[in-house]
């Protein structure tokens, strides 16, 4: 990466600006409870992650897929006999989840307050459309970005589409994310920038072999050490 | 209206360029269908409206929301009682909402490869960001379009972050669609220019009391007429 070429940088948000895998553990251990005359709660963990992944393609990402899948996978680790209260439950669960606060993580005003004085900065999230634009707003971050989009997929052909919409070249594009495979490698293989701040948890479907990576970008531990770098 | 003013026309999407309503109301009877036992298909069908206007603030438009809105209504109408394999089969009719081919309306790609001649033409869309693209993709119809906005809301302020967000003022810019409510009205308060082309059916929470209805805009029977007009 050379700093001097860059022009804009573009962060991930959940994860990279505020708390949110967090929340998606503490909603599978509560379904995992309310399941647990069924199966083993390592299980019924396994098999949501499955029916989550299964449904990606017609769900997409977010939390109303998410929902959608645990109900599913409740009628099948049940054999269809789990009842109407649990069900009812695991939409609350869902519920609490759109309406949990914004968490900033650490630093992160500090840094876009600087970083946005010297860059175009711009958001770079996938989820559900309103849920990822009412945490932004929750966030008081909005007055540091120049645009924010909302994506439906994270892969070098979103990414293309993204620099071509907001008319920059990948090599004056940097990209922020804590997500080796959503966020850093895609845009690496496009011939942007990007920089790793991992979150100490990631999604296992986040997850990729690190034996295979790409090894042109930047790790930093916290978000702060980007006014070093920047 | 002065159409030589206009520069940008936005086409909403669902029902105007493509069969879309007729899903929903297929779907309501369906589910209508499954809760017979407890309720007439009116009150069925009354509450579920009533459920989806409830949630909407929170799951926001498109089929994801209106799945989850089913689930839990059909919970409180049974009294919890609805069994497992129903519950799987309200998942069911998501899923095949989901998959529905798209279905354009009459004469729509020859308007669009008219238009696009003359004028940039966009897509203006609300609904689930990953389903409304993918419905975009399946039409065929991507080529005819500068851009593409999938918006979580349709009203004045929406659009007035839409116009900046492609840096046209009001006067030059012309929405179409079928509903009065998400893409006449808020248009012609902003000071665009909008025309209507009503779709047979129009879900109830669309529709506006016609007696206090800005009248400066233009009804049309079919998108066919639009190439008379502009």
């Amino acid at each position: 990466m050379n700093k001097n070429n860059i022009k804009v940088i573009a962060f991930d948000a959940d994860d990279t600006l505020w708390v949110n895998e967090t929340y998606f553990r503490e909603a599978e251990n509560n379904f995992a409870s309310l399941l647990s005359a069924y199966e083993t709660k390592n299980k019924i963990k396994q098999e949501l992650m499955k029916k989550e992944i299964a449904n990606l393609p017609l769900y997409g990402y977010g939390i109303k897929g998410f929902v959608l899948s645990m109900v599913e996978c409740a009628m099948e680790l049940s054999n269809n006999r789990l009842n109407g209260k649990s069900i009812n439950e695991i939409l609350q669960i869902g519920k609490k989840m759109l309406e949990k606060p914004v968490v900033l993580l650490n630093d992160v005003e500090l840094v876009l307050n600087n970083l946005n004085k010297k860059y175009k900065l711009i958001v770079a999230t996938k989820g559900d459309l309103l849920d990822q634009e009412k945490k932004l707003e929750k966030s008081g971050l909005l007055k540091y970005f120049h645009h924010i989009e909302v994506m439906s997929e994270k892969k070098e052909n979103d990414y293309i589409k993204l620099l071509k919409h907001i008319d920059i070249q990948p090599e004056n594009f940097l990209m922020i994310g804590n997500s080796l495979k959503s966020d850093i490698l895609p845009i690496l293989n496009i011939g942007g920038s990007a920089i790793h701040i991992p979150f100490h948890i990631t999604w296992e479907y986040e997850q990729v072999n690190s034996d295979n990576l790409n090894e042109n970008y930047i790790t930093l531990d916290t978000i702060k050490d980007l006014l070093k770098l920047l």
